[in-house]
């Protein structure tokens, strides 16, 4: 069973196309492992029926020589927060708990439309506003490398799903960090496309100006290929126009011997946990075996950006929430309650400011992208805290979960960039760390192919956590 | 000299380019009247030696067979919150009282490109923000028709000196109805043109998202030739990019017979003072004797759109002047700083439901605009008050000056159409009363072709105010 659980999308698809594998069989694997493995609490809600008829009708076609591409007949579950045409999507929230929408979220379309078999809905941060996935109506989400821990979030339950073997794919957001921060904290690939890049149609907000759809992996290469199959314009999402979509899967393997990569090394992203730094310095020394010509360079104005990024986050959703924070207050957990009402009393100046401040900062970074084809970090300051700790301590200082976790990714959020994070070895019991590789605007190509290639030369990704006990 | 302070643009420029007329005769005959004319209080810096030097140096170009085009060797002056370079701008402030520019905003280098003749630069209400332009720093601006009462504002000056035969041309800017007011008012032509249509580099913003930047001229004529210089692409203005511009001189003459105009008669626009009604009752059958095939329609959401307005103008215009605001106070005056303090109290939330009515109404009227080639309704709803007059009654009602001046102008910023005013008769007290054509995105080319069609069936266009006495 684990055989099949733990396979890639690219190894399902050639055994599928062959027919030497049932695409039936895979989802009834899966559907089996997910029931064995509820303790995770990664899903909310599993569509067992319908994903065996989905199974069932690409074999079908696939059969009958009607081959769609290398996501027919493969399974993907969704984050909570991706509209489901007949299929709950509760937002993670009580509020819709009972929600069924009536149409399905563009990325929902175009999977359907690749072939792609739906397994379900991934647990998240209520509202998709948190890191850690302890959500107060659906229960904590648990790491798999040690089920004390959180699986980071928003899209806590799909970075657990992933990494417990529960699918191959699932498809989170991003708008601080929210895919990139599972991903890394439960030690697969997450990434995060150029904003505009995948439509957010149907996908409910948190901040429009920084929320991004985009792939939950455990290779690189099916980050590369369910990107192809959800990127590209989209009339209902204005921010995804214009542009024409690459070939990311074949592109994948472009050399990168001699190209000039950035690393992020000014005070602010220095403040790294000493068990993070050292697999992120180890990485480093495999990047440059590779090839690449690694400098240190500085982000500008980091904390400037930190402060604007929080500042447009916290005024977009109070603004989205505006309805329900007055009618429904008493249906939030209380830690998004109080994130959201903190929202509401930024100043229209405030708000402003920090978007004047972004647009400084776009075009300081796009001056600095000119000179490196990429930029590397860690993609988390610290492994994953345990579920419940209010605190992390950073630097010498303790401060807030949330403030640590989002440290190294938000700022990537604020400037719309595209920024992978794959596994680059172990800190602190055996948990997961996460290398982040940010690219120049529309060129996942190129994070694509630095992080292929780390890939190749590295073991962590064929590292699997503990089947974890059937109750605790 | 009232024969030369009367001419048109085009009436000018014939005689120029024919050499039956001097530059500099035509600059000097406007100085001594500028001068003759003081009381008016429409200009802050008159540049009456550059004016001179520009105007001979067209004249030897002309003279040299370089003719540049109908600009050439003509005089305009530019509201003083438009920058040029070596020349004080005060943007109607005492803060920038001593401000210098080092560049041209790109408005002022394409009328240089054109050959123009720089006269000065026009009174203002302080910072744009303001509709009355009872300067507190540089004294009230009078209307030329009666002296006791306002231009009307923000570009009050640009309004004074056009109607009163003190220049063919002047440029202002229009964030709230700003030019169709004093035009209005003054009993001329004001064209805003669309959103983006006219680069805004270099002038001084009062809220950016709804700022637009146009002429004030005594015919339609002349507003197309004096729009055909300055629109266009400006990567300096990204607001800009992405247009192409339009022959606007040579379709003045489109025919407009048949063409379906709705007339926006819904309660909100129904709010009227009787002397404003009456004429523009009687353009409304000018119109359809015209050919115009005219029906009542609504504005969507009118009282929404208003107050949508007035919060983005509010919330930007603070954002703008938070600096000033913080150590400079002191230095407004006591109506502008009210007003900008109001907007400092405007919260992300209002602001970006502001923000979403708008695109929500942008739709609607987009929808109305597919079925009606343009919408047409009074500019002001009252004549000109009187200078420190703080209220209007309307509808019954008591109001702020303000409120009713910009009732029927403002909502067009919040949607960005193209929309003009045109003279359409007098009302109480021999005030004049303006027609507003508002057009379909971009098509300026059917508003200007209705105000000009209108304007050739009716006298309005040739009446004079008064020669002001020399002190009052």
């Amino acid at each position: 069973m684990n055989e099949l659980a733990f396979a890639s999308v690219s190894e399902l698809a050639a055994r599928i196309r062959s027919r030497d594998l049932s695409p039936v069989a895979v989802v009834d694997a899966l559907l089996a492992r997910i029931e064995r493995c509820g303790v995770l609490n990664a899903f909310i809600t599993v569509t067992a029926d319908a994903a065996r008829a989905q199974a069932a009708s690409a074999e079908r076609e696939i059969a009958a020589g009607r081959y769609r591409g290398p996501l027919h007949g493969i399974p993907v579950s969704l984050k909570d927060i991706i509209g489901t045409k007949g299929i709950r999507t509760t937002r993670g929230s009580r509020i819709f708990a009972d929600h069924i929408p009536t149409e399905d979220a563009t990325v929902t379309a175009r999977l359907y439309h690749a072939g792609a078999v739906l397994l379900g809905k991934n647990a998240l941060h209520e509202f998709a506003f948190g890191v850690t996935t302890n959500n107060p109506h659906y229960g904590p989400t648990r790491n798999p490398w040690r089920l004390d821990r959180i699986p980071g979030g928003s899209s806590g339950g799909s970075g657990a799903a992933v990494a417990a073997g529960l699918g191959p794919v699932s498809i989170g957001t991003d708008t601080g960090g929210s895919i990139r921060i599972p991903a890394a904290l439960c030690g697969i690939v997450g990434l995060k496309p150029t904003y505009g890049r995948v439509s957010r149609h149907g996908v409910f907000p948190l901040s429009w100006s920084l929320d991004h759809v985009g792939p939950l992996t455990r290779t690189v290469e099916d980050a590369a290929l369910v990107l192809q199959a959800i990127a590209g314009p989209d009339p209902r999402d204005p921010s995804t126009l214009g542009q024409t979509v690459p070939e990311f899967t074949s592109r994948l393997a472009t050399p990168i011997t001699g190209l000039r990569v950035g690393v992020l090394t000014d005070e602010y992203h220095r403040e790294v946990a000493d068990d993070v730094r050292a697999p992120f310095r180890a990485a480093l020394d495999v990047l440059a075996e590779r090839g690449l010509d690694l400098e240190d360079v500085a982000f500008p104005r980091a904390n400037e950006a930190r402060t604007a990024a929080a500042t447009v986050l916290f005024a977009e959703a109070a603004s989205v929430h505006e309805r329900w924070l007055r009618d429904r207050a008493a249906d939030y957990g209380v830690d998004t309650l109080a994130l959201l009402q903190q929202g509401q009393f930024i100043t229209a100046t405030q708000y402003l400011r920090a978007q004047r401040v972004r647009t400084l900062i776009v075009n300081e970074v796009g001056t600095l992208l000119r000179r490196y084809a990429a930029l590397v970090l860690p993609a988390i300051p610290v492994v994953a805290p345990a579920i419940g700790q209010p605190t992390v301590t950073l630097g010498g200082r303790s401060g807030e979960t949330r403030g640590a976790v989002t440290r190294l990714v938000r700022l990537i959020n604020l400037v719309g960039l595209p920024a992978i994070t794959v596994p680059c070895g172990f800190g602190a019991d055996g948990l997961p760390v996460g290398l982040q590789v940010v690219g120049r605007a529309m060129d996942e190509p190129t994070v694509l192919a630095i992080a292929h290639a780390y890939e190749r030369a590295t073991p962590w990704h064929t590292r699997r956590p503990p089947d974890p006990p059937e109750r605790i």
